[in-house]
């Protein structure tokens, strides 16, 4: 295979996998709606997509409460990371880590090298206010992720103001992916986007993909009150980055706002049974804000449930994780019997 | 509107149109299995694409006549010129004009002024050999369309080749755009990707946007036998570029090798009589070997057109090109009649 390796979770396609726990997406799968919005969008697909997606980006400021020229739809919220480096140019990135690897990726694409903030696993990976002393004028970029990939951790909300006060003074651009905030423990939900102000040099990323279960459709969006900086971005992908398949799925999914809500509430139940039946095990489990957990202390977990048709997430490629490391998804509760079901034989063999 | 001024046929949004004769698109729309397959996809996105686009892959080795590592998918074929762009990262480019506006954009974004060499319009905007003398050593990459968008002027096989083996010389990257090849004359179809050698410095651009009615999907590859530009290509973008529905579409697509067929017997007809009624109409018609026209003369057409309800291509903003330059897309008979009427009646209003 000469293109690039690939080392994300959710790719059952090089693996025999009955249960796919790798991949952080709503466990209820795709709104009907979405779906029937795909198959009539499927007969008007010889046109070309709306390049400024005027109706979704309409629809998503009435959702969000700015202005539909604050919002830059992309294909999948990864292209508007990559777009977001290219516009920016930093020369200099803060990256806390471990975090989600794309970031990396594309700061390495664009020639920057980041200096990492190792988060403590001592201290549960929590971002402390230590941060805020590392931010400096010579800091281009700082690159967050609320609740973060793979730790589950939120960024608290005083902290997260400071970070954009600091970032003011320093100049610095704050990039926040907030990608998995809609199923987030309703009391972890602060997001950024109602304090930034006009101008400020901040970017808060969010995805279609994990909510709606649409991780094969590609949709993402980015709200930012720095008009240059869109403008940037936009400039920087191709014109018709988003399809029309994209658009009209995004538009139906605003209208089931109860999907995230009913995972939301399934979670509150799952990651208790989760972490009840895994601790009894003996597996450490570092608690969640977001539909997801990460596990530690047994080094061949990945492969023992991979015998077993279960494909979870190795982050032994994280930086700052280490073999043994993996994360699961949330699912529904017969699938996290199952899951369970197979860690308790496969610690057992 | 803070985005990106968009300069491209299709833009059907912006304006009432009723006839859109600014996109490019087999004029028999949609294959029905390729929207039925896209359907049938909707049912499983909640999963992640296939990064590597495996099956649909194969299946256009198996058409092409090359290797699966050979062939890089995108989100439509413009995705891959940006992507090539910043792989090669080169320092000067040679790009004769006029050509697709994406080339230069993808250019500029990655900080290159290309060198442009203009095409004749005396001499139809045909390439000539005098392009051999304007390929040196310090010309890092040459782009080049065939047939030419908007002129529809292929480039002849032997001057092809020429330019092949002069790039050879030089170590000059050749990026050869084919994306409107499947849809032009029978005689004018020369395709470079079976004389590329192991290594060469090549690409071949391919699109199934336009053969078989995508353009709302998005979907392109790249043809390279020089495996260092495909891995650098795809670590230039995100992970996931390819959404399952395109991927389904697209494999869907090439079971219908009669598609493209049967639009160019039509355009075959339907090319003669639009030269002929324009003619008669005293409207300077460029023959196109591609599904499009370059028409010129008349320097308020595009508005006169438009307030008919007619958007056609304005060609003012392509280098070498001056208002009252228009593209044409050739679509079905009816069609066809309805637009010369348009434009006998804008004439004469």
């Amino acid at each position: 295979m000469i293109l690039k390796a690939y080392v994300h979770g959710g790719d059952v396609y090089k693996h025999r996998v009955t249960l796919d726990y790798s991949a952080n997406v709503n466990p209820f799968g795709t709104p009907e709606p979405v779906k029937a919005a795909i198959c009539a969008a499927a007969e008007d697909v010889s046109r070309y997509p709306d390049p400024y997606c005027t109706a979704l980006r309409e629809k998503l400021a009435a959702k969000t409460g700015v202005l539909p020229d604050e919002i830059l739809c992309g294909n999948g919220a990864a292209e508007l990371i990559f777009s977001f480096v290219q516009a920016v140019k930093p020369k200099t990135a803060l990256l806390p880590v471990p975090s989600f690897a794309e970031y990396e990726t594309a700061l390495r694409t664009a020639g920057v090298e980041p200096v990492f903030d190792p988060l403590s696993g001592d201290s549960g990976f929590v971002l402390s206010d230590r941060i805020l002393d590392s931010i400096t004028p010579e800091t281009d970029v700082l690159l967050l992720c609320s609740p973060n990939n793979p730790t589950g951790r939120s960024i608290e909300k005083e902290l997260l103001l400071k970070i954009l006060d600091r970032c003011r003074e320093t100049g610095t651009w704050l990039f926040l992916d907030e990608c998995f905030q809609d199923l987030t423990d309703a009391d972890k939900t602060f997001s950024l986007i109602g304090s930034l102000r006009d101008g400020d040099r901040a970017l808060i990323l969010k995805a279609f993909t994990k909510t709606y279960g649409m991780a094969g459709v590609r949709l993402g969006y980015a709200i930012s009150k720095n008009s240059d900086l869109l403008c940037n971005m936009s400039e920087a992908v191709q014109p018709w980055n988003v399809s029309t398949l994209a658009q009209s799925a995004g538009f139906a999914a605003l209208d089931c706002p109860d999907w995230a809500q009913k995972a939301r509430e399934l979670f509150r139940t799952e990651k208790a049974y989760l972490i009840k039946e895994l601790s009894a095990l003996g597996v450490s489990v570092l608690y969640g804000d977001a539909n997801f957990l990460l596990l530690s202390g047994v080094p061949t977990l990945y492969e023992r449930l991979l015998e077993r048709g279960i494909l979870v997430r190795d982050c032994a490629n994280f930086r700052g994780l280490e073999k043994g490391d993996v994360r699961i998804a949330v699912r529904t509760h017969a699938e996290n019997t199952a899951l369970i079901a197979a860690i308790t034989e496969a610690l057992h063999a």
